[in-house]
């Protein structure tokens, strides 16, 4: 299975250059992903209903043994779909004893009116027919073409076959069942040390085209057991989803259709607000939500770099964000970094229409460790050498802006070719 | 010449297809802009320098004969070129005498601190002196790699060849030496008819890539033989600026050089502020900038089809505009554009983020005349109409957001494989 293996070596890749945080344990490195993946509690299970794709699962449910605890961060878009009003509705509604995550790939249901929203519910009800569990206590995803209708009989025998699927150790199969463009599947899982125990939350997501921050053109189900209120939840996923899956951009364009949801189950450790586990427990969520971040980046679609930009020196964290985001987002930066041409040109430029105030004779940017521009516009550097860095797979792109306090760390990749071609076919 | 031939094409076609306001005749079909080309009192030269190119022209000079009024629109970048910090300064400081533009390609004097603006002011100086003008009567421009000093002794032998070059009827020359990546030189004149007689207005411009609103990533040079006040003529360069120059997208990135220029020589009509003969003076304008503006986005990296995204119906002006430019802007859409595929999710979705108001139930989308998506997100079309028109060159996506007074027009191109390759090689 290439995808699988795709998806194991850039997994493996990444694992291995991440510094993880003090006191956890991240997923071992011969692990696929089809053994003990969920944390206690919970299963999962793909099925293939033939909602637009054959021959592939497209239809996941993820349970929760116990009723959990629930946060959720939904897109911004104006036109956000079915599933997202009511998912966003559900987890507001009922943050205390959530139960599944039922997500079909192929079909967004989104641009699909009144009619898009009973299709929403109908998913809800008979997840939790099939189940024997509350509607409310369902959230419902959906990813894939928006503007056309569900094939609800399709979708309806899927959900009906999914909890004979059901089985407590595989994420991979319910990562793979929810891909769409994403080349290959995104998972892992790491536990972390806290005074009342060891806490393992797991999650699988995916990405690929329209990745953009604010929510965006993502969808991620992550799981834990470690007992936290809703607000406390929400407030640690809110934090790590700012510096993870919205610091990620790879065409800019914000989707109809992401979530991220995290569940916790509660048979583990208990997290208390203000605790030290409490922030070793959004430590270990940032590192995993960046993780999986990255991976989406990775396979970006026609990616073939994972750039990180970092902005230093700023006069606040929202000046050296607004110059990230703007360097991450460029067109014509994206197309140098494929082309691997050391055009810093192309980079300040992007800072100066950014909206972030500097001085351009206070720059100072960096390749990785390799300086390429010193202040007073200097730019006596190596070609050679930087062509070194630029032919890496992943490198930093770093702009220091001046001597303020402000920074900000963002991921991109490269604007390929590929990308033109598998944007201009998608939805045929 | 092929590059003639080119923009010949591109440009009789566009006239043909053009609505010319009342009262204007646009250049002849016959003409190549070798003859005839500037209004009484201006001439221009073009001289091959070797500046960064070898075997064509890459230094222009535009004079006119009396000192003439001046307006001027420049880049919103932060990190803005020297010539754009001197140009501007000098149009401000001297509005009603100036002489000459001088302009090189190749190099854009930018993100080059202290010296790119000793070298920017020499470059005013030797033309001057080349014509025995005042320096401050100059305004200077670049365009070309960002980050690298100007090669000057080549600048000044260049110049001090310009003024035995210079002739009067000959707008292609100067449109040739001022290309970078454009593939066509964009020239056009037009005449109106005003109280006091025959105004000639005739332009310049050059584009491609890096082509974004907030005076992004152009050039242009126009000049008239009317007689206008600093003051009227820089109230009706801004407003025929924001709805041709600052209405086209090709890239999304705002470049650090851009500028429009527009210099009036006196000898013709004067136009006089609040006037009948000034409103129809402005819409000449607009006309001709607008037709430049287009020529730009034909002419934009890779691109093969010009699009007019039309929003209305929309609570504001504002939110029109907003709408326009995001859509006009993504890559999803972008590339759907370059696969002729009726995405109009994408469309949609981009609208849903740009951040204008609109309840998505009222949406109306056509792709020209063609209705895709009716009230009632009912998208019932045939996808074999849609095709025929998607398969069109150049056509309209309009799409009302409800029933508001406000709208816009903008102007975008396809996002094709060869921007990438373009733009992945362009600095070596």
């Amino acid at each position: 299975m290439d995808k699988l293996k795709k998806g194991l070596d850039a997994i493996r890749t990444l694992a291995a250059q991440t510094a993880w945080p003090q006191g956890t344990t991240p997923m071992a490195a011969e692990s696929d992903g089809s053994e003990g993946f969920w944390p206690a509690g919970f299963s999962s299970a793909a099925v293939e209903s033939s909602i637009r794709y054959s021959g592939r699962s497209d239809l996941m449910l993820l349970v929760s043994r116990e009723p959990a605890t629930a946060a959720g961060v939904f897109t911004t878009n104006r036109c956000c779909a079915a599933p997202v009003v009511l998912s966003r509705e559900a987890v507001a509604a009922n943050p205390e004893a959530m139960r599944a995550i039922v997500c079909n790939s192929g079909n967004a249901n989104a641009a699909t009116g009144a009619r898009g929203m009973d299709d929403a519910r109908a998913m809800a009800a008979m997840t939790a027919d099939a189940l024997g569990i509350d509607p409310g206590s369902v959230i419902v995803s959906s990813t894939g073409v928006i503007g056309e209708l569900l094939p609800m009989e399709k979708v309806g025998a899927g959900i009906a076959a999914l909890p004979a699927a059901l089985q407590p150790s595989s994420g991979l199969d319910a990562a793979m069942a929810i891909m769409t463009t994403d080349t290959f599947p995104k998972f892992f899982h790491l536990t972390v040390a806290l005074s009342g125990g060891t806490a393992r939350i797991s999650g699988i997501a995916k990405g690929s085209g329209m990745i953009h921050p604010n929510m965006a053109t993502m969808l991620s189900f992550l799981a834990t057991d470690a007992s936290l209120s809703p607000t406390l939840l929400g407030e640690l996923l809110s934090a790590a989803n700012e510096k993870s899956f919205n610091a990620i951009t790879v065409d800019g364009d914000t989707s109809t259709n992401d979530m991220a949801v995290l569940l916790a189950g509660g048979s583990g450790p208990a997290v208390k607000p203000g605790s030290r586990d409490a922030e070793l427990f959004g430590e270990a969520l940032e590192a995993l939500m960046t993780f999986l971040a990255k991976l989406i980046v990775i396979d970006g679609e026609g990616a073939t770099k994972l750039v990180e930009v970092r902005i230093e020196g700023a006069r606040s964290d929202a000046d050296a964000r607004l110059a990230a985001m703007t360097i991450a987002q460029s067109s014509l930066v994206k197309t140098a970094i494929h082309g691997e041409d050391a055009n810093w040109g192309r980079i300040i430029a992007a800072a100066g229409r950014s909206g972030a105030e500097f001085r351009e004779e206070e720059l100072e940017l960096f390749f990785d460790d390799l300086a390429i521009l010193k202040r007073g516009l200097d730019a006596d550097f190596s070609e050679e050498e930087a062509a070194e860095v630029l032919r890496r797979p992943s490198y930093a792109i770093t702009l220091r802006l001046g001597d303020g306090e402000g920074s900000a760390k963002v991921w991109t990749c490269d604007l390929s070719k590929e990308y033109v071609e598998i944007n201009g076919s998608y939805r045929s």
